[in-house]
């Protein structure tokens, strides 16, 4: 079995604003190598107390740590909506890179990217890079997943009447993410996709959801307090190259059975076909999720 | 400075169905002191990745610790809402209690059990109680809190159309909670009263709501999925013995400002009158709340 490798980083901006930022060099003595089959993590971090705090996870294909300005934004963004202290993201992706690097070289594994806000009372972040092989994702992506739509309880423009309410930041405060699971299951499906109280498509608990309509992708708008998809965002770009187009707007929910063809997509999983909606079948093109899935996987090479 | 004490706690059920349960005697292999400064989490410990677990905060009054009976049946039902396996109560209660004793006896201390799905793909349990001195509410006791409400997203009874949001159930995933108190900060406030989109009072992030209307105390009905308050069900007893009449109902918005007296309890603060809402003076009665705090400290004794 291959062994995760974890980096421990210390991530916080440590120079007065204007001084030289720190440098790959500089960078050594904020990034530890450590065994991640030891206890790592303080009882009183609030990463641990209370899902304050951050994550991002990589997909690392053939060597290369793909979509890493898409995540370090996207962190950047979670940690600004969190009002976390501000991040060093030279050290991060450095402390990502390292991991990717020591890990052992097989086809595909993630890295997966922590921040906490420290431990309670003294909150300096907490902050480690674990690379791993992941799921096997292989019987989604050849034959595709069973998704249930499942109410998100908040209206679709939560993010700007409640900013509080954190949505829009990937926190680890995921409890009800792994719930929703759960709950597909229990409906013999094994994927969710969420729905606003009043009626719009949203994400997935874990990926971003793609439909298509006549020529056009289409994916939900992120102002709708959900996460900009970094897996998305290369997909658009191969399906523009493709010559089709691609769109970004509110999804009602009734468009779901509608549509020509239905994706989920993801760092882990790439992308997998929806062949099921609650509990009945959808029309999909197998070839196209294939030659999808082949140019996403390839696209860094 | 008084150093906390910390019990790793061994917490899922061993035996079979119908075996004989774990005695006081049979749990001492399955509680462990451990040193709180040292880390004792793993970083693929679903508590930490994912806000995947819950727990509990006992207020410990002059050695006693309080509503144990209250707390451990709330972590009971917040396992079931989150599936996971049955928890062994009577070795929780010991390990609970093991911290409590073993730590310095001040006047007033928390002890703070957390339980965790435990390191993902394992998924056995991880649990512990941490004793420490928390926070000082002399202040707020004696003053009063500032109180703000905030939009909490959900409509009032979301806990029965989507109980997959896990919400009644005292989760990990707080960030939420934590949120809502910097943004009362910046609104000049220290507490917020959460109100669901359909404009009924909910709860505090940490705490119960309890108002005065008359001769009758009153608490948001705990259907709305709202937390069962144990120092709120402690207060409701005193408040009966004292010839009050109390009620559970749902409230509306507009009776908070209304009512003949409002207050937050918890197990770390007991008791604080709200002195200020949404930026406007509230009447209160200084005597009445410190006779209450009084009752609810010494309750035990």
């Amino acid at each position: 079995m291959t062994k995760p490798v974890l980096v421990i980083i210390d991530p916080a901006i440590k120079l007065p604003a204007g001084a030289e930022r720190s440098t790959v060099e500089q960078s050594g003595d904020r990034l530890r190598l450590a065994d991640p089959d030891q206890p790592q993590i303080n009882v009183t971090d609030l990463g641990v107390t209370r899902g304050d705090g951050i994550f991002e996870a990589f997909g690392v294909s053939h060597g290369t740590v793909q979509a890493v300005e898409p995540h370090l934004s996207r962190l950047a963004r979670s940690a600004k909506l969190l009002d976390l202290p501000e991040l060093d993201l030279d050290v991060i992706e450095q402390g990502v890179r390292l991991a990717a690097r020591e890990h052992e070289q097989v086809p595909f594994f993630m890295v997966k990217l922590i921040v906490t806000r420290g431990i309670e009372g003294v909150e300096e972040p907490t902050a480690w890079a674990l690379a791993f092989v992941g799921d096997d994702y292989t019987a989604r992506q050849q034959s595709g997943v069973k998704v249930v739509t499942l109410d998100r309880g908040y209206r679709h423009d939560v993010a700007q009447t409640s900013p509080w309410l954190l949505q829009g930041a990937k926190t680890l405060s995921y409890a009800v993410n792994r719930a929703v699971i759960r709950e597909a299951k229990r409906r013999g499906a094994n994927e969710v996709i969420f729905i606003s109280s009043d009626g719009y498509v949203l994400e997935g608990p874990n990926s971003t959801v793609i439909l298509k309509s006549g020529d056009t992708f289409v994916t939900p708008r992120t102002d709708q307090g959900i996460l900009v998809g970094t897996t998305q965002h290369a997909l658009f770009g191969i399906i523009e190259s493709m010559g089709y187009a691609t769109d970004y707007r509110y999804v009602e929910q009734h468009e779901l059975t509608a549509a020509d063809g239905l994706w989920m997509v993801s760092s882990g999983q790439q992308i997998s076909a929806v062949v099921e909606l609650d509990g009945n079948p959808l029309d999909h093109d197998h070839e196209l999720t294939q030659e999808l899935l082949k140019r996403l996987v390839e696209r860094s090479l």
